[in-house]
């Protein structure tokens, strides 16, 4: 194959640059084959956060040539009997991962075909043998760089096992029907701070929503009522004025919240995860019961 | 085209790598053509700050090679009425851009050529058409690929329009005589902590001053005073002790201010922008009226 | 040579990305040769610190292919007297670096082979032979790229001087025996708050002492006690209930503390450098005397 037939290696992990940790991962892949081309996916994923590992490479993979090959290192487990795979999604992707939830959006939203284990008898950078806590330098992007160069073929990975034991957080679905919306703050944007629940826009315009319109919108954590207020829904932040909330259709098409050049997490004390419900209706009509 | 012959990608934004919208902002580049080279110039821009762009754009672009794209997208009014552009320099590079003041620098030191309008018909990542919140990865990324490939020349970009019509934002020009110099703090260097002043060092010299001197220093933001001693004046921050500050030659040949291993704008509370103004005398010399 | 057959350029710095800095030097490093790799080692190394240059070139430059050009600026001294050099190692990569301190590691556990000061006559890039403040830019990876380029070979980088001549910092050497082991804490992991010891895991496991094993750890800062604790010694931070210290082995194979799925250097409010020593006994064992 040559340099341009080979599948693209695209990395995440929450080691930051702060020190030479990604540097060695990177090293190891050119070690294995000098032309394979390696980019940053992030590196800033919260520590430990498999939820948000998972919801970044649904975020991403599907932007990049099918074929290419995402590593994704969030590995609480490291070194102890968490399984490490190579996943082969529905429509082409790779994802070699710790098997500890960071599936679980690539699965539902995606499908995946086939997953194998990773061999370690094999699939190991040999010279670190002793060593184990760093499994995205030894087994991780080992694995992924001798996939990606054809030295191992899928099947070379190791021993397949079920999709269906594939470890995955629970994802509630939302609920779209003529009187509003409900669903969870699935995730936010950390720098612009937006927060982005799991209803898709399309569902709500179907349900008679329509850009320009106001909303009541509705916020609360385990129930408790955070945020309450009726706001614009457009296309983007800019339709308001500096410093106003906004309900917006956000780049994966899915309703989201910010304020216009600020940031709604910190103005409004919000996070993420299940335990954050939104609800979304007409100005006068009363949020779904959640 | 081989891959040697195709223009460099380097992207500037204020996204941070804290999540994924840089690697799906890049999936979309190699998606449009595998064998483009893509790097970072900073994803840590202040958020908003189309000067600061500007600034950057200015710093870095000229040490790339002829022919290279440079795509900055800070973008506060993104999805709204401001202008989508590519701009070709009078040297050869073109900046892929919101036409929002991001090219007030290289438009008056660099000089641009011609400057054409972004035809969202054509030149927008067709499966995301109902995304307005994301220029970088819809717009910006995918027609600065498409340019690259060669899919498009730069008459494909778009309309071409007036380049007296590029949105800039004011630059005072720098002053200087036989009685030492005035001018603003254009940017800093938020990691090193200095002030770039707008300054040329070689006018500076020209008008008298030379490396070694004691010069007398005055920073006033909107007038008032801020700063007012007499410091060093040399070619590196070395030439006093550690802690004290210095006036400089900065990389890019414009007198600036620094502490020696430490900060001057922390130490001294010193930010920039037109507010803020410079004034440089002999030591006994009273500062120019600013 | 083709693309594969120049070596890779990897860079660490203490510039970050916060401005146009890295830019404009691999903008340079492009202009020279359009065929380059570059690779971000880091640039996030603490500001001024030549130790933590020393070590993260230690720690990740073995992992890269041999050959490869680790170029690293960490400079306190710039446009002083200090030398600008280019070592090349024993086992046949080449450093780029100013010559402060920063080769100690590398020097003492790798072996360098030759040492040339940079000839700055010649190997200088031209159009800023005005600015002395951006070794980075104009000196280290100008050079850099002439020397991966085939421009110029090691000869051409300038005149050679005396290995013994290198700038080291004194690296205090960990002392094992059948009560315990004591040595340094040498560097820190930042990210995950581990704190990393000079002892090697194997000479401590010749000495009697096993994956499993309660071991007392004392740590003290210039001999006041900081840490005294019985902790378990493993593999991996999995072994013990998150929140709990550990010693375990690191991905370089030496002894190391770390609080599962919490950080160490936090909690217990510990750095690193010569000053910090560790001791390690067992649980009944009284610590080596430092």
């Amino acid at each position: 194959m040559s340099r341009a037939e080979k599948p693209i290696l695209v990395f995440q992990t929450d080691f930051t640059y702060a020190e030479g940790a990604v540097s060695s991962m990177y090293g190891v892949v050119k070690t294995v084959d000098r032309e394979l081309e390696i980019f940053d996916g992030t590196h800033q994923l919260p520590k430990f956060d498999t939820w948000s590992a998972s919801y970044r490479l649904y975020q991403s993979l599907p932007f990049w040539p099918k074929g290419t090959i995402y590593v994704s290192v969030v590995d609480p487990g490291v070194g102890t009997s968490r399984r490490a795979c190579v996943a082969k999604t529905c429509d082409g992707y790779y994802i070699v991962t710790p098997d500890n939830g960071a599936l679980t959006h690539v699965k539902r939203y995606m499908g995946i075909e086939a997953v194998r284990e990773i061999d370690e008898t094999v699939n190991r950078y040999p010279s670190t043998r002793g060593v184990a806590v760093f499994g995205g330098r030894d087994v991780f992007g080992y694995t992924a760089a001798r996939l990606a160069s054809g030295i191992i073929d899928f099947e070379g990975v190791g021993p397949e096992y079920p999709v269906e034991e594939i470890v995955t957080h629970a994802i509630p679905e939302p609920e779209i029907g003529e009187d509003g919306a409900s669903g969870i703050l699935e995730i936010d944007d950390p720098n612009f701070g937006n927060a982005w629940s799991n209803i898709p826009t399309d569902r709500f315009c179907e349900a008679g929503f329509a850009y320009g319109d106001m909303v009541r919108v509705c916020l609360k954590k385990n129930g408790t009522i955070v945020f309450d207020e009726v706001v614009r829904f457009d296309r983007s932040f800019g339709f308001v004025e500096p410093g106003m909330p906004i309900l917006y259709n956000n780049e994966l098409e899915k309703l989201a919240l910010a304020v216009c050049q600020g940031s709604f997490i910190e103005t409004y004390g919000v996070a993420f995860g299940p335990d954050w419900t939104i609800a979304v209706s007409t100005p006068s009509g009363s949020p779904l019961s959640l």
